[in-house]
């Protein structure tokens, strides 16, 4: 095991991921591509689907939050799992209506829906919009009202939580270009304003807290809040939340020493909070739904890369160039996100040097990663970088005109194509010729 | 005139690009959009090339580095203009041919380019190839034998210079994924390798200092340890560099109070430094190429957005989100890049409202920039970022499943389209069935 169980050697000392050769890989697919391994990602679905019906009830539905990988494949995956999704754009609702994802499993997010994409949305039969602001709130109602319809919708709200710093607090998160605070009184505003709109129906309240978190109290604390938010609506307007959707944001490894979450274990205490909040607060126990993205997909994902050269400054350090980069893995340069890597072709090799591993476009900052332990690396050799299935392929661009990788799904012993490479003939297709 | 003279107010107080409405333009091809002022990527051109020939000689060939804005369109119009160009990738060189650009004018970059590029380098007939290091050297040696060719090359040197300290350090620079330096001996080292190998024809030397710089010192720096550098691989090797490449960087302002730069007072400054160095050091001058990008493009581009939402938190601040974001204009959440932003359709009105504008992508970096000065927004309002010509369309992704917005070229009162808008469609094209 390396990193996961997925991901091991094999006789020849390459790096497998569920049982499949990553050398053979980068030889029939090409380098860099992105490989994921299905069972993974299936395996992450059940974990979330069987802990929601055991403590949220039998009609819980989790939601993969597709963002973090989106292609028409992965809404067919998710919807045999039996989840729903969060999809936050036009584009993502036409990605899932391709899959034939059941619409009335889509949740739609995103702080400013055009509104082309309310339009979308109504005429799909998308079951859930979580409506952030009251220019949204209008322009849904107006719409649902022409087309003669009634929306079932969430709101989002605010609840003001750091989730580093585990605290409820009256800054941070109420200064956030998403939904309405409750500290400022424009949640209860715009519930009021919901309540009013024949052209929705509000049946509860979304938030969502940070990502990559490890801590269950940031979730604790979010739930107690907004178990007082429901109760003070209920006080104030009658209205009795039947759905509370906490968001997602549950944390994965990306290095050996980072903390591990159960998340079934996490599921389990998040039920037992908002079941005793509900409680205290005098209000029936909602419908909880949760949004994983990362922790459903990132761990399956691998990017394989060729290496093409190798530098040594002497007296500084060294780097390594693959023939990816910054194109299809931006997180470094965004957010210095580490990040595991290893020269796939010698894996059981021990790690005794280390290197910046550089990508290949024209940019100092277009790095994988810095002084990052490796196998000693040369030309030629296949470079893989771990965790790679969330915020990668999702994130890509053309930057240098670099063609996007293709997605390869590896189950059972075999490997497919999901999303073809792209080719040059791709990247020039809406260049028009005059 | 707004930023730049090309920038404007009309009789109905909306911003105009070139003289052309940008109310009309955003009606008439839609939001968010590039739109680029023709005239302006010409002027930038003519004053490179005419302080060019004036200073460096009639044979003198500026490059655009066409990584900053880069579709079959720009190739053209570089090529009408008389200008070289640099490229860094497969995709560039794919794009280039595409234009029908003369491949003798071509440099080819870049830290890592594989076999496939340097094949394709080679069989196009691009006129200089800027080698890297030793595995791209050996490389390309093995590949143009094999075909029959002598390549032209130059190698990319680093001097150890960091531009924003404007002093020439044994740090900084030497620590770079790019090229090979000359205080670690390994220049030297590179250029002995290059002339033993027949397949490749060394001209001389290239080096890059950095961007948005404001200040000539580094360039003087820089030219002053590249000369000394011809001077010492003379006295080693008897070989007399013909060609020195400095590079691009020069900066251009994003707001009112920033620096602008005189480019053609720099040419010949730079011209001066390096006939001063050469005499000084008892070499031929040098054919001097520079090569910039941000500074022929960046400022005849606009993006217009359309207003979603506008939110006040009291106590805090003031959201406005646009219909983009980071897919269209990463450079805020990489660089905290600074832009300035104005309500089109109320360009003459007083800035006194103040917003942090917001892209529409479910991440809470997704900024375009901070507490922006700017006329009060409302929904339906079409909000234009300046400056945009440079690594906005070029650094584009699919985040959140966005399609890309268009390139409008504008010129003489007249708007075409350069890059048609992505469609959903499009998105989905590489996604696979099965």
């Amino acid at each position: 095991m390396i990193l996961y169980p997925h991901l091991d050697t094999n006789a020849e000392g390459h790096l497998t991921v569920g049982g499949m050769d990553t050398v053979e890989l980068a030889r029939e697919f090409g380098t860099p591509a992105y490989i994921m391994d299905e069972d993974v990602i299936r395996a992450n679905c059940r974990t979330y689907l069987t802990a929601a019906r055991a403590h949220f009830g039998a009609d819980a539905l989790p939601l993969y939050a597709s963002k973090a990988l989106c292609f028409t494949g992965i809404y067919r995956l998710v919807a045999e799992e039996g989840l729903g999704v969060d999809c936050v754009s036009g584009g993502e609702l036409f990605t899932a209506l391709r899959a034939g994802f059941p619409a009335e499993r889509i949740y739609f997010h995103g702080n400013n829906k055009t509104d082309a994409d309310l339009a979308m949305a109504l005429d799909m039969g998308v079951g859930t919009i979580v409506v952030d602001n009251e220019d949204e709130l209008d322009a849904l109602h107006a719409l649902a009202r022409a087309k003669g319809k009634v929306q079932r919708i969430l709101l989002r709200i605010t609840p003001g939580i750091d989730p580093h710093t585990h605290r409820a607090i009256q800054t941070g998160n109420v200064d956030s270009k998403f939904g309405r605070a409750i500290a400022t009184g424009q949640a209860l505003e715009i519930t009021k304003a919901a309540l009013a709109r024949t052209g929705v129906r509000p049946v509860g309240f979304h938030c969502h807290i940070g990502s990559q978190i490890f801590d269950i109290d940031p979730f604790r604390d979010a739930a107690d809040i907004m178990v007082r938010f429901i109760a003070e609506v209920k006080r104030e307007t009658g209205f009795e939340a039947e759905e509370l959707n906490l968001g997602g944001g549950l944390g994965v490894p990306y290095l050996a020493e980072d903390r591990r979450i159960d998340y079934a274990a996490a599921v389990a205490e998040i039920a037992a909070i908002v079941r005793q909040n509900a409680a205290d607060a005098g209000i029936r126990m909602p419908r909880i739904i949760l949004e994983p993205g990362r922790s459903l997909v990132a761990a399956a994902g691998i990017t394989l890369y060729t290496v093409g050269s190798v530098k040594e400054i002497p007296g500084f350090r060294n780097y390594v160039s693959v023939d990816g980069g910054m194109p299809d893995n931006p997180r470094y340069a965004l957010y210095q996100s580490q990040y595991t890597a290893l020269i796939a072709n010698r894996a059981s090799a021990p790690k005794d040097y280390r290197a910046t591993v550089a990508g290949r476009c024209c940019e100092s900052g277009d790095l994988i990663g810095e002084n990052m332990p490796l196998q000693k690396p040369q030309r030629g050799d296949i470079l893989a970088v771990l965790t790679t299935g969330a915020y990668n392929f999702a994130m890509a661009s053309n930057y240098n005109r670099l063609p996007r990788p293709p997605v390869i799904l590896v189950q059972g012993g075999k490997a497919r194509v999901a999303v073809r490479r792209e080719t040059y003939e791709d990247i020039v297709r809406n260049d028009l010729s005059e």
